[in-house]
């Protein structure tokens, strides 16, 4: 069980360190304030890999999850990590909603409200639908994936995951390839990233590339060889099979030979740290001899993953936990 | 965490003041029995507003929650509730269940007895589905809605509502307005209100009317806005889209002119509390202003739930936790 | 709560009594070996009939229940089991996973490894994968059944049942009927029942009968009559109901009237026990009557499951939560 004394120094000056009451992107943050995030998610890397991982800091907190779009391996993440810091952690799944019933999202969020939650993890379909939230709640509010808007601590977790295995974001160049346009990874990871100081290439086919995106301090690039000649880190994105229905992308096999991550490309930029978001689609953005090797960090984003849920978990209930320095 | 010198004086009669093994309905319940419910819910409405809401009470318990209907939010109000008393709660979805392969209800019933279950929360959509599980198994069972029988939890979150809203219960004017014949959130109110000595109107078309209400010491309207005169509380119920098409209700349109609640028409029972179970369909049975205005008290037995719920799992389990008195 | 006093004395000879990380399948497990996992469920047999079933010696550790194949039933054991130890428990079901998206079943393992799972339960619909899975990560896994090919635990609690009710194992002549060729329950039997020493005999139409079946040590029957003479204990299969669909069943009567446990039937085993994995199909492979007999042991089964999967939970984390002699 990590002490108290496991925290970073960083901590001592409490709130003024990140003043924020809920976390529902990566915009809007300071970049000391997401280095904060970065560092209190170390302590709980180490702690999951003891044996007895629990922390009884959320002790008597109710945190919902409430899931209206489904997501394995996320809901997993939050249902963890708020368990093993001691939170009663209980999930809504969309399917069985009252959303169902042609209830409003607000009157959902009024009766997590009413019963009390001390901390709302929430994943829409909708941009925007975790903000409209948060305003009509009393406790903090994550955001675990809204509609093309954000998916913050996904991107936290890339970050740990680059920082652990690179020694550091700042003046990494990471080549983000797939679908730009539609993806809420690609928007906090890039939000992220620039704040960091990392140089970012994105690398789409034009019609997966949002017009105007050199505005968010990014190299836009269409041919993926060019994007990775000198990268450091390759973050791959997961083809949506909808998007193929769409006629985003002409096929799967025609994506793989031009968007790929195979050996053959990878040697463009020897070294370095090849990503995923997950679930991968194994022969379509990777193969899968790239997926396993020792350059990919793949599964230990999913183990950043807890961690840093775990630390957004802890951090936003502070203030309602009356910690010193936070009340 | 609430102390044991929260609890009422009433508690310390034990058993004497609730003989009763199950919570199957209202029905059956006397009043001074209703009134101690509401007594206990009372210390869980603000242990639920600290901070640390757990109570160890119900530690290695296990609390089995058996619905056989989709319902999120009582599922929810349960699930919180047995974990903030600290039992292990387990849900049995029916889309998962056993039910599915032809099991009977009394084989999954024996099925949860065996596996030691503590308490049985249970929602079905047969009435008496609930009796006919309390009779079969070793533990306290709990009704969570049994078709059109009985939904007595709902009943009293609402008594609770009313008697912190308005003082007291006995003598209040209650309008219950919607689908009384198919209701079993109608049904325990009135059984509850009648008990407890309110003065309960109810309103539907003639097509959702059960014919002779008068004996359960209800006085029937069709006309809504007559019985809105000097009403203390208006308790809405929810139009269930499945009565459409059987041919109750002509349409949404037609049922909230005739019998939605509108502004216009809260105005013949000024200052009275505004109630609905949810979910709602607003501009159908409620229009959007009025459940939001400071009359409506919507959200608040949402809260009240939580407390209530707490309540029952605490008293039920009380003979086998060999609490002082009850055993 | 179970003191340590409660082990039996074999416990004290650590690891050695009980060498294997996984639990796979009753295949490789030597007899004593089986006999430790049934003394080690015995003390939990009384824990669980206590007010207070709880124990916290999985406090801390994180249990994964993955199941790709929907079971009300032994997914509550599991969860049931799990959280009397007080382990966090987390559910993962198929129909909300990452497999729908295409991900491979290694990528799954792979990620809740990544999660620090410290042990994972599995039921999958491919024979096989449980052993699959079981390579690719560093915790124990848990064989929940997998296709056609192993229940461990089913074996298990049918041994500890027999064992209760008969007094032993050894000798006991146990008849086996219904669909013995798509059985994993019956496949596990009778390697757990063959390795204690009882006399096993299978009984199915010859569509449903292995070929060879003899080479397990077994006697095969067409005839149920024949072969319940002189049995002691009689275990009927669920006919399942997809196989009616492939054409190895006639129909549900037929198949009740050559293989259904009838009243009249078990006057040729007198005093035998009559056992069923449930959940049943009544008036199918078995009559309501023998089912609810006092020659029935159906739901003291499903007691002794939730035992059984408490003992094998607690052995098979030993090593890692440092238990002397296991670490």
């Amino acid at each position: 069980m990590p002490a108290s004394d496991h925290r970073p120094a960083s901590q001592i000056s409490g709130s003024a360190v990140f003043p924020h009451r809920h976390l529902t992107g990566i915009d809007g943050l300071q970049p000391h304030e997401i280095m904060f995030l970065l560092d209190e998610a170390d302590q709980w890397i180490e702690a999951n890999r003891n044996r007895a991982k629990s922390d009884k800091r959320l002790e008597g907190l109710t945190q919902i999850n409430a899931f209206f779009e489904n997501s394995t391996r996320t809901l997993l993440s939050f249902e963890i990590a708020g368990k093993r810091l001691g939170a009663d952690v209980v999930n809504m799944h969309a399917a069985q909603s009252s959303v169902k019933k042609g209830e409003t999202l607000i009157d959902t969020a009024m009766t997590l409200n009413a019963m009390r939650a001390d901390v709302i993890v929430i994943r829409h379909m909708s941009s925007g639908a975790v903000r409209l939230i948060a305003g009509k709640v009393d406790c903090p509010v994550l955001n675990a994936g809204d509609g093309q808007h954000e998916h913050p601590t996904q991107a936290l977790l890339d970050a740990v995951t680059i920082r652990r295995r690179r020694g550091s974001i700042a003046g990494q160049r990471v080549v983000i390839c797939g679908d730009i346009l539609h993806s809420r990874v690609a928007r906090s990871n890039i939000l992220a990233l620039t704040a960091l100081a990392a140089e970012v290439r994105v690398c789409a086919p034009s019609t997966l590339m949002p017009a105007g995106i050199e505005a968010m301090g990014v190299t836009p690039f269409s041919d993926f060889d060019k994007a990775l000649e000198g990268a450091d880190v390759v973050m791959m994105l997961r083809v949506q099979n909808e998007r193929m229905a769409g006629g985003f992308i002409p096929s799967n096999s025609e994506f793989h030979l031009r968007y790929g991550l195979t050996p053959k490309r990878l040697e463009r930029a020897p070294g370095a740290l090849v990503m995923h978001p997950g679930p991968m689609n194994r022969g379509v953005e990777i193969t899968s001899s790239v997926a396993d090797s020792a350059q990919s960090a793949i599964t230990e984003q999913v183990e950043m993953g807890v961690a840093v849920r775990m630390a957004c978990l802890d951090v936003l209930t502070r203030r309602a936990r009356g910690v010193e320095g936070w009340a």
